[in-house]
């Protein structure tokens, strides 16, 4: 009933579990932290902190990955950036990331777009350059993106999105290379945060605990969401999207009032699906009559596009509705 | 169902009422900024991160506000320091804060000693020390200190305390001379922090929103919880919470088993009571047996102390059910 220590944590037992079923879920190997913060919105802060001393490469083509390279600045990093057109991707074997830079920061999923970054595409800046941090943000994917953890040394997500549970609460896996990388930057005298440092979460973890009271019932949900994906299969549910997606693409490109925004088949999002048409507003409130809540257009396309959540939560009998009222 | 930019929260209705609940419970003046934050301890990074340049003045007493003010270490400050040893307060007539001090960090309520600094010891710094920003740890308190906000600069709390909710939501008051201080740090180039910097989250709470997306349960049932404490009215509260804590202390002297902790009447806790008892763990362990949960002494202190929560959740049945068992 009274505060406790971080060392006398009675949630370390919510915490293992909700990483256990993490780590099955999403292939993550036993050595990777699994570690919670406020929000994924902290891990940008945090992560920019602890794996960049002065610099970092960020691809924007959107609102988020723009707010991500943004914090680089703020941290006083200098800040290599790629940028695309909204709506589009990149064409990353033509991204020479430059010989200063520590951090590659990726967003797999923009969700403000809808454009997503291939897997395939990911996994290459690790082969093009092992000496580099790649840090994967998956906030609106995950856990979509098959990623493999030996060619990526950190991503990180939150819990409102693919996992449908209440927000307040980050998830960022990391390894060995970017805690050694932050207690390099520590021991230089930077800066590298309080109780949320990466090597105050990582020490923490090591038991299951955190270094501030967290938030403990989100953790547990989280937990138990894994566990119930992972009675469903990962692979099952990655497949489910797909097919959804699938769908929605498949309406848009033959629909005479809707058009997908992504021109790029292989830059289409399978989590976050945008859509351009007229009069975006009165088709989201005709929806909201049937019961169904899908998202306006990203800032300045609020009149003119409609984004659809495509998470596992999403049937693909809501998809069929949702298709049959547009 | 897609994530939201800040400026287009849908849960701006549950922070304007989280927030207007709590103004009126704690007697918050219009012009002082309530922010949300991920937890207390966060905000003891942000605040001395935000507040101080150079130098902070802590009064230590226990493990928080001993944690407090390491966290001034770790963020480069200067620290001056007053100690007192485990169960005892301050005379604070007797502290005198450096002149170049520019924060002085008080805790309110030493949760792992069960100490309190008297309010009327709180409000003696503003006069004494005019131009300093005085900062009130109120963690394991709130809502039970009458603090008067034209002698505290800024205060803050978590919500699993007194409040009894779920953990994960720091809450945050500051006031203009407080925002003053962090635009002119950031003026001068100094590192304030990104989304949870102090004028970042004041321009966002303008809107009655937050940098990132918070933990909105934790938002809205915080509203709900302040809502009925004012429906009881605060002051009923206190008296309830005086009255009860009376009741133990009154136990605590007259037992042969136990004696209070805090040898000084002024320095006990009303919301953490504190006892020394031979054998803690088996007093713990039975009251267990019985349904009802005691903290265990702090650190060093586990075999030879029991600390009782005294939140306006636990009624005073309870506490006579308690010491009926004691």
């Amino acid at each position: 009933m009274v505060r406790h220590a971080a060392n006398q944590s009675p949630h370390c037992n919510i915490y293992q579990h909700a990483a256990e079923q993490l780590r099955t879920l999403l292939n993550i190997p036993p050595n990777r932290a699994i570690l919670f913060t406020g929000s994924a919105t902290e891990v940008w802060e945090r992560l920019l902190q602890n794996c960049a001393e002065s610099e970092s490469t960020h691809f924007v083509n959107g609102s988020f990955s723009k707010r991500f390279c943004e914090f680089a600045t703020e941290l006083g990093k200098k800040t290599q950036v790629f940028n695309a057109p909204f709506g589009e991707g990149f064409d990353v074997g033509q991204c020479a990331v430059a010989e200063t830079s520590e951090v590659i920061c990726l967003t797999h999923n923009e969700t403000s777009s809808g454009v997503s970054m291939p897997v395939a595409d990911i996994h290459s800046f690790k082969k093009n350059y092992p000496s580099k941090i790649v840090a994967v943000d998956m906030v609106s994917s995950a856990p979509y993106p098959d990623l493999d953890w030996n060619l990526v040394d950190t991503a990180f997500f939150s819990v409102q999105k693919g996992f449908g549970l209440p927000a307040g609460l980050g998830v960022w896996v990391a390894n060995e290379a970017c805690l050694r990388k932050a207690e390099a930057l520590k021991a230089k005298g930077l800066y590298i945060g309080t109780h949320h440092s990466l090597p105050s979460l990582w020490k923490s973890s090591l038991n299951h605990e955190t270094p501030a009271t967290p938030n403990v019932l989100g953790i547990y949900l989280l937990g138990k969401v894994a566990e119930d994906m992972n009675r469903i299969g990962v692979a099952a549910i990655r497949r489910e999207t797909e097919a959804k997606a699938a769908v929605l693409y498949n309406f848009l490109e033959t629909s005479t009032l809707y058009k997908p925004t992504v021109q790029n088949p292989a830059h289409r999002s399978q989590t976050v699906v945008v859509a351009d048409v007229a009069d975006a507003p009165a088709k989201i409130a005709l929806l909201k009559e049937h019961g169904l809540v899908i998202g306006s257009g990203y800032g300045t396309h609020k009149e003119t596009q409609v984004r659809i959540a495509n998470f596992p939560a999403t049937t693909m009998a809501q998809i069929e509705q949702l298709l049959h009222l547009l």
